[in-house]
């Protein structure tokens, strides 16, 4: 019996592997200090909760239209225009089940075999794979360290573009790196996408997690709206990663598209789960900003605990609930040429668990820095501490 | 901006325009009489609700893996097995978001482009555009009328397969026409599968909505286990349509396949419907022959109601909840020849909403019966008879 030969271009999330790994270390006794996936370990709020488990009991159990119900396109359009200054309507917005969706439903969309799509490496995985499952060529771009975290190389992104270059993947609020674009820096990114007539994947799933200031949107800079989709998620602002609501949010053609493509995958995403989310945000949802107060108690530990590790100095982001930082050092103290075997190494010796750069993207040719990942959402303040103490003995000794 | 060439192949569900024009008479002030979509208007069962309101609350709104949880997979496994005679475990599974989902997957699992797969027409008219949209030829078998309703037309079925082909879609309890194989039917069906080495994706949709009998599956057939995937849905069996969950069933190595789809595509399955439905499972459901009797009294005033009709003469089906008339007598008396001309004179002229053979793939050249389809689900039996006697009226008339 054959398997389809295109499957060998479909690539996963290889994090599951390092919590594989850890489920194994803990089931052998071991308490594990988990960094290594991005998930939450704070409850959604109640208000979320109480209208949803309502909307069941009411009866919201039917099918509904594969584009969303128009209360939650509207409310979504409302709200994600508001904070970003810039117009949507319920044409605009298609829910899906989860963030992750959009990235599959745009590529259908708007590439063809043979196109190149620019995308962030290191960076979230499910890009790559996507890209190169559906035919395209992924042209990576990556980030140069400055001493405020990570900034684009927008030199190498320039060089990269050709004439079959037809979209470009911009995760601001960058998964690993936290990097953050400058104002300069976001409309050099739209000038290049205007230059070269790309359309935009904004993968805005960070946006509302920002420790200060007011996060920016690619999708406001004059020309960019009608090139951008915005990839929008509930599971990080309002803690609801298992229950898989998000939206595409961009030109109606586009839009249109991706609700037929919901009518082919899915049907449509829950009912209950979009009408307990209406009324939530009709109503006032009371939590989202203590998930950001305890997200920020925990960076803060995360970064120092890090800091305190000679052959680490790391800047602390503002956005996102991840840390990335540069291990040179500490390979180079251990004598390791392979950052997973330190990312082993770290398990076993000091019970902590976290993915590297190599879960984020095929490494580039040339690359000649080693970076570790730790997600401090899922892990409290005590254990953060606690577990980047034994990290600590584990990196500053030399096996 | 350009689009994907693809999408000039990606279909669609028809059947939503037919709920748009309903919606739009509705909207004019006529009550209008919904045979038209497959949802359901009874309850989900109180234990499911209750289970899965209370494991929102337990806290179970974080990630779950892309396979679905270990508790859901086995209990599927072991339920689907016990009923079915054969044996699965937990890695046979891959829970999805509906069962809808198990299409594509099943062909992006085993389909190149330029393949061959043979599909039910009328059917389910996602096979067909997900076939196509993925580079397949899409190569449709029909029924015959008997007097016992539908039969699969197994000579030209036998006669469509050639060396490209490489998997058939076996819709026993079929969508729209209610046909249900018979033994040596369905021995028929697996021996081609068997024969010509070809996958098979077993639509069991509507396995438990059985009104006599017990239902009979292909992949007891020995030979057949290992080359068919069961799509599972929860939908139609505990009145669940908009909670989308179901799962792929096959084996392991296809499911491994479907569940890197899954990270792929939607990361997982809400959590706490999953667990909601663990609890429901291992506890006592009350509800499905509740819902079973209720689908049963709608369907024979449907029968009833249509063969009360001069010209119209449709046999009980003894399974799913549809009935697909023959309306050639009708179309005659009217003297119309576009099938979906008389939908639209129902409409407006008795108010009754249904589909027509159009709304379930492409029809094929030659054809010379017309038919429709009526879905009872979604509709009480006194709105039943009221609607029917009025469509009597419309459908006796001469114009």
């Amino acid at each position: 019996m054959k398997f389809a030969n295109q499957l060998s271009q479909l690539g996963t999330e290889t994090a599951f592997a390092v919590s594989g790994a850890a489920a194994r270390w803990t089931a052998k006794g071991n308490k594990v200090y988990p960094f290594h996936l991005g998930d939450i370990n704070i409850l959604t709020p109640e208000s979320i909760i109480e209208a949803t488990a309502k909307a069941i009991r009411d009866g919201y159990t039917g099918y509904c239209p594969g584009a969303g119900i128009a209360e939650l396109r509207d409310a979504i359009a409302r709200d994600v225009g508001r904070k970003r200054g810039i117009s949507y309507d319920v044409d605009n917005v298609s829910i899906q089940p989860g963030g992750k969706p959009v990235i599959g439903k745009f590529i259908m969309t708007v590439m063809d075999p043979g196109d190149e799509v620019l995308y962030p490496n290191p960076g979230y995985p499910i890009y790559e794979s996507q890209i190169e499952y559906h035919g395209g060529i992924a042209v990576p771009y990556g980030y140069v360290e400055t001493v405020n975290g990570f900034a684009l190389d927008l030199d190498a992104l320039r060089d990269s573009i050709t004439s079959k270059t037809t979209a470009l993947i911009y995760n601001n609020y960058q998964n690993p790196n936290g990097a953050q674009s400058t104002r300069e820096e976001m409309e050099a990114v739209a000038a290049l996408a205007l230059e070269n007539d790309l359309w935009v994947l904004a993968d805005d799933a960070y946006y509302e997690v920002q420790y200060s200031g007011q996060p920016m949107t690619i999708a406001d800079i004059p020309g960019m709206q009608e090139r951008t989709v915005i990839l929008y998620t509930c599971s990080k602002r309002f803690a609801m990663t298992g229950w898989r609501l998000g939206a595409a949010i961009g030109p109606s053609s586009v839009i249109d598209v991706i609700n037929k493509l919901n009518t082919n995958a899915e049907s449509c995403t829950p009912h209950f789960i979009q009408k307990g989310m209406v009324a939530a945000i009709e109503g006032e949802i009371i939590g989202p900003e203590d998930i950001l107060n305890t997200l920020k108690a925990r960076r803060d530990a995360c970064v120092n605990g890090l800091n305190a590790i000679d052959g680490i100095d790391v800047s602390t982001p503002n956005s996102t609930f991840y840390v990335f930082p540069n291990v040179n050092k500490i390979m180079e103290r251990k004598g390791l040429d392979d950052v997973n075997a330190l990312m082993e190494g770290a398990l076993t010796m000091s019970n902590v668990s976290f993915c590297t750069r190599k879960h984020f993207g095929r490494p580039v040719q040339g690359e000649s820095n080693d970076y570790i990942r730790f997600a401090y959402s899922g892990i409290d303040v005590a254990d953060i501490t606690t577990g980047l103490g034994r990290l600590k003995s584990y990196f500053e000794s030399i096996d």
